[in-house]
């Protein structure tokens, strides 16, 4: 039964859960999913405090001072950054302070050091006019009580810096899916084996254990299986625990009647066989224990692309992401596109800008091997079912990738 | 003195050296950089083989065959995927072949197994046309002595693969670069600690931290120091060794005074001190027995933006990537930015297409905490020096983050 991509997704979203979760030191939650929406405790900045080094003033003091004509004031205190000073800010005097320090009490306004000079105990300010400004106040930034950061959040480099101002020193964080990945083919050998005659390197399980990562997995190698139901199935039933277990290659005519009873062996339930899309329509789901197992096509070009637009949102929920949708532009193909389209096809692309255009140009053209595309991409363009060739010129949707290409 | 970005850019690439290498297993290598050219020691694929599970043929026999006057041929041999046959196919013969087997010799043709019928040793074909197509030869995708990955290539999925393929099992791949990273400023305090008055935590560490990841890099967190010179210097001169050593925050007037006289403590010579951009002009580089010493604002929105155009390059470089700029587009504000930028400004923003029209909106407004624009951000928008406020629907250059944030 072939159903639709949409269908599919649905399906195999529906099916998981968000994995559980750990508490990680924050020096190591780069790049990681917050488990917890994280609240301020406190205000940001916990105090009013002074943003330059100058003096802490009553502003009404200094509100007429003019390089001609100077108003003077007595320090009484010098306050640097994270001392408190006890003075009082009276009429007349003013307190030194540096920057990233509390205000004195009274201080109404902070002038810069560059506007005064100071002699003798006694500092005499050259421009007073909006210093009030010159005031980081309590809260500014962030209110106590405040809801700062959402769970769900992948903590990038300003996620890391607040969930330190907010004393998150160890956040929760969602667990990484493990996935396991086992290369079905009597002709495979591992690529630190040489090569007999007949014999080919796996090399579908290093490139999905790379995608497998840049979706926020980790991936465990279970190496080469033979095609026998037998032996494919007693590796997948001798595998650590882990969240998936994605196979690739079947054998024989129609691809996937050995990993169908490879999964029948095993009592896991089919979802779907096969998934209305080009490349990547082969793709045998099922589920066993609330754990998932996915049969993918040997051909590393269907492997890829099943993986893509399959496989990669179910682990990005399971890691606790709210989105799994990459971003989607417009582009204009810069190159005809020959094939036609029964399916919706997804092709390994590259997209950069020309003035205002965005261009696209599909790097799975003739005699360009498809591990060779893969490598070369930054998109992946979708075209819809029941498209024609298209020429240069027209529009297409394109999917950026992150992890793409930089040239 | 105060120097143009560029220069400052290629001050510190020039003084840098590209890191040393290691070698590793490939299924650890995932968004490391190839630090070897690869060159494919075989063809690939290595043989002539069927894409299809079908029958070996001489095209020539079956050229004829329809539906309704089959030709038929007597089946000599069965090759499976990795197996080797010794049958050599005449006229009047066919090999039964499955997905991946290589051609047996004197076969021109492979019939697609829907195509034909077998029974008592004989199979008959319905359909032979165009089926010398449907051999994968030798070399296809890769000829032997050809350069497929160069070195500088950042191990991307399809890279990942391709290394299988070619036999890469443990791929010469250069070293991370390793930042140390210290926050200065008596205000500081560790993300785990409670705060005293006046005190605030250290975000800088773990915002940068955030950075140096996304840069490839290796942060090493030596915490945080007392506005001391002497409390620095021997935090500096004690850490374990490091390629860059990053701090953040100086004191009092001048915001490098104190760090200044750390980095003449230290013996670390100055190459300059300040860079003509906004946020993120205070920036004192430093150099001594071919480490870099970096120090940067404690503000963090300076200490970001500096990182992220002066700083980022330098570790890309160290890295072994032979490319450090971010892609980048012109794209039409979507919100006026009220700002005059006398320096060339650099603004965190988020980018999205509507209809054919590039769109970015400056996250850094008013009421915004430079964090929480960081946090949204999935571009940094960059203004020419001298630019007056802009109207929403300017046109503006935005560097796109590949660790941005979708929504």
């Amino acid at each position: 039964m072939t159903i639709q991509l949409e269908a599919a997704q649905k399906m195999l979203l529906d099916m998981v859960q968000t994995l559980g979760t750990e508490v990680l030191p924050l020096a190591q939650c780069s790049q990681r999913v917050l488990a917890e929406t994280v609240t301020a405790e406190l205000n940001f900045p916990p105090f009013d405090r002074s943003p330059l080094d100058g003096y802490a003033v009553i502003a009404a003091d200094v509100q007429a001072a003019r390089p001609d004509s100077p108003v003077v004031l007595r320090q009484i205190d010098m306050i640097a950054a994270g001392s408190v000073s006890r003075a009082v800010i009276t009429s007349g005097t003013a307190c030194r302070i540096m920057t990233g320090a509390p205000l004195p009490s009274g201080a109404t306004g902070v002038v810069r050091v560059e506007d005064t000079d100071f002699a003798d105990g006694m500092v005499r300010i050259f421009a007073g006019g909006g210093i009030d400004q010159n005031i980081c106040r309590a809260g500014e930034e962030i209110a106590a009580g405040e809801e700062v950061i959402q769970a769900g959040t992948v903590i990038n480099a300003g996620v890391m810096g607040m969930l330190a101002v907010l004393g998150k020193a160890c956040p929760l964080v969602y667990k990484k899916p493990k996935v396991s990945l086992l290369a079905t083919g009597s002709e495979l050998v591992s690529p630190d084996m040489p090569l007999a005659p007949g014999k080919i390197r796996n090399s579908n399980s290093y490139m999905l254990s790379g995608q497998v990562e840049n979706a926020g997995g980790r991936p465990a190698f279970l190496g080469q299986a033979r095609d026998e139901v037998e032996a494919i199935a007693s590796v997948i039933a001798a595998a650590p625990a882990c969240d998936m277990t994605i196979t690739t290659g079947g054998a024989s005519v129609g691809d996937y009647d050995l990993i169908g009873e490879v999964f029948a062996r095993l009592g896991i339930d089919i979802l779907f066989e096969k998934v209305s899309i080009k490349p990547g329509m082969p793709v045998l789901a099922g589920v066993k224990s609330g754990k998932m197992f996915i049969g993918l096509s040997g051909n590393p070009a269907a492997a890829s692309i099943s993986f893509e637009t399959l496989i990669r949102p179910v682990l990005l929920k399971m890691g606790g992401r709210q989105r799994w949708q990459r971003p989607k532009i417009r582009a204009t193909l810069a190159r005809d596109f020959c094939k036609s389209s029964e399916a919706r096809r997804f092709v390994w692309a590259y997209w950069w800008q020309d003035g205002k255009a965005m261009l696209v140009e599909p790097l799975h053209y003739q005699g360009n091997g498809m591990l060779k595309s893969a490598m070369g991409a930054n998109c992946l363009i979708v075209i819809p079912t029941g498209t024609p060739p298209l020429a240069s010129g027209s529009e297409v949707d394109i999917e950026l990738l992150a992890e793409g290409v930089v040239r």
